[in-house]
């Protein structure tokens, strides 16, 4: 039996190179050798978004949009969205109760988001206990495998506390042990060269970016500011279109031909911009080109998400069924 | 059109005169001037008991039984299985947004039961949100009415104001303000005299008790210990029988009457218990045949319980797609 794999994003915007490179580009290798549920995360979106619902449920179909174009193919992978799958509220309500608040309060990705965020005092109860939602996610699939950051590998542990007390309590073996699975590319940069590629921080390349707007992007992207002229040596390190080579750029020597010949001097920016343009251009025409097909027909969109989350509500439903005769509350 | 009202029990053992004079009475009164949903609390009381769900499971027949015995009619009153309600459980995942983490470390009875639990580091997230749960609850039926007890006054303060947040946020009137209910009774003592009547503390007479049962609780009443001989003088405060005479005997002059004549001697503890005896069997003895009779037949029971929480999920149901409307979440 092929192993089961939950991956999805939050729809809070549109997704980029970042997503593409950390994640998209592995679940269209995965969705044939694995049992692949990709998750549109709606409801736990709210948890962050609850003044601006609005702006969630129009990026769901942006974000399957998204899918569709990178190649994520509906028949072989179960693209749904989370707030249609009510079973998943259910099974977070039960696995509240296995983790304590004093576990919560522990955990190091909620405790970075909850600085990040800046949130002090008003931590919404909902996004504090949100890790047990995302355990539900899981769980709720049978979940082997999980693709998350390396910041993300706390929630994996969490999930298998959960998974484990719940066996333990109610005497029963039905989840799987949960792996995360780390992508080797670590975060891409944003075109400033100061973080990573981020919707918030402006510094992003998205996958439906048209080719002008990617070649204002690409234009606009960080370089070494002490390189005046051409005959000038520059630094490699933070150069922005370096950093995109040695992700996107199948020719390595050659790419490190290039930061030699940059570091002593006489290569241009322009060059290196070119080259990265038409790489990045090669890779984002043809989900562009998919996502226009797809766009075209918003009705067989919406018939993939309908039919996605039909199949992973009746798997969600045949688990909470499982819980429930485990605990004994079937009336 | 007539008001709502929502209260329940949570379904952790069998109803005692406690429960009868604090509240079950109040709801035979109401139910036909109310409109009356009872809920029979088994998720939230799976917040507690999350180590013995069965205990629960096992309850939820038994306080159905209760509820049918003291002349709760489900032809008026809507009894239903919290449990079965899943709307509830996606309710509260909602409102979990609107409350902040801080909110609830400041509610006064979660702060009391959290200490008398000594629940201390290993408090369950479940118990720690299962206010929202409780809002969820009342709000999903659109209640005007909770009658609880002066200790539970925050839990409808915080419910109202979940209600204001929704309503603010997402520009909207969908729920009613809710009034909290206090009884008049004050909560009755056990029959050791010590402490409020409470399964946990063995000091209880249950509805459901035999007249044998009944007996043997009343003669170990607690009396004044220092009136050995009937020719003595008694003390009146904190003598159980007199306690439970206040309460259940109609005649109040005779009681006077009788605690004027024990203060000053010559009255005997059994005089009091056999009146107490009288009264209270008088009290219970319809409510066990009517317990009798139904439990023959605890199909009908279950056929209660079956159509009663269908009622309740329609109207859950409803409100839900209210609050998803009014969130924009539709799909």
């Amino acid at each position: 039996m092929k192993k089961i794999i939950l991956t999805g994003d939050r729809p809070t915007g549109p997704l980029h190179l970042g997503h593409y490179v950390g994640s998209l580009q592995n679940r269209v290798k995965l969705q044939s050798e694995y049992n692949q549920y990709v998750l549109i995360a709606d409801a736990q979106a709210l948890t962050d978004y609850y003044e601006n619902p609005e702006h969630v449920r129009k990026n769901v179909e942006q974000v399957a949009l998204d899918y569709l174009a990178v190649g994520i193919d509906p028949k072989q992978s179960t693209i749904f969205i989370q707030s249609q799958v009510p079973e998943l509220f259910e099974l977070t309500f039960y696995f509240m109760n296995l983790v304590t608040v004093a576990r919560l309060e522990r955990n190091p990705t909620l405790k970075d988001e909850i600085r990040q965020k800046n949130m002090k005092d008003s931590i919404p109860a909902g996004f504090f206990t949100y890790p047990v939602s995302q355990a539900a996610d899981i769980l709720a699939f049978k979940a082997d495998l999980v693709p998350v950051g390396e910041d993300q590998q706390p929630m994996i542990e969490q999930t298998n506390e959960i998974a484990r007390r719940f066996h333990h309590l109610y005497k029963t073996e039905i989840f799987h042990d949960v792996k995360a699975m780390i992508g080797t590319t670590g975060r891409l940069t944003g075109i400033d060269g100061k973080a990573k590629m981020s919707k918030s921080l402006g510094n992003a390349i998205y996958l439906g970016d048209t080719p002008n707007e990617l070649k204002k992007k690409v234009n606009a992207m960080y370089t070494d500011p002490n390189h005046l002229k051409v005959e000038d040596p520059g630094t490699v390190e933070g150069h922005v279109p370096f950093t995109f080579l040695d992700v996107f750029d199948p020719n390595k020597t050659e790419v490190e031909a290039l930061k030699e010949h940059y570091r002593r001097g006489g290569l241009g920016d322009g060059v290196l911009k070119k080259r990265i343009l038409e790489i990045l251009e090669a890779e984002i025409a043809p989900m562009r080109q998919r996502r226009e097909q797809y766009a075209k027909d918003m009705g067989y969109v919406k018939e993939i998400l309908r039919s996605g989350t039909e199949a992973a509500r009746n798997v969600a439903a045949q688990t909470l069924s499982d819980v429930k005769k485990a605990m004994g509350i079937v009336y």
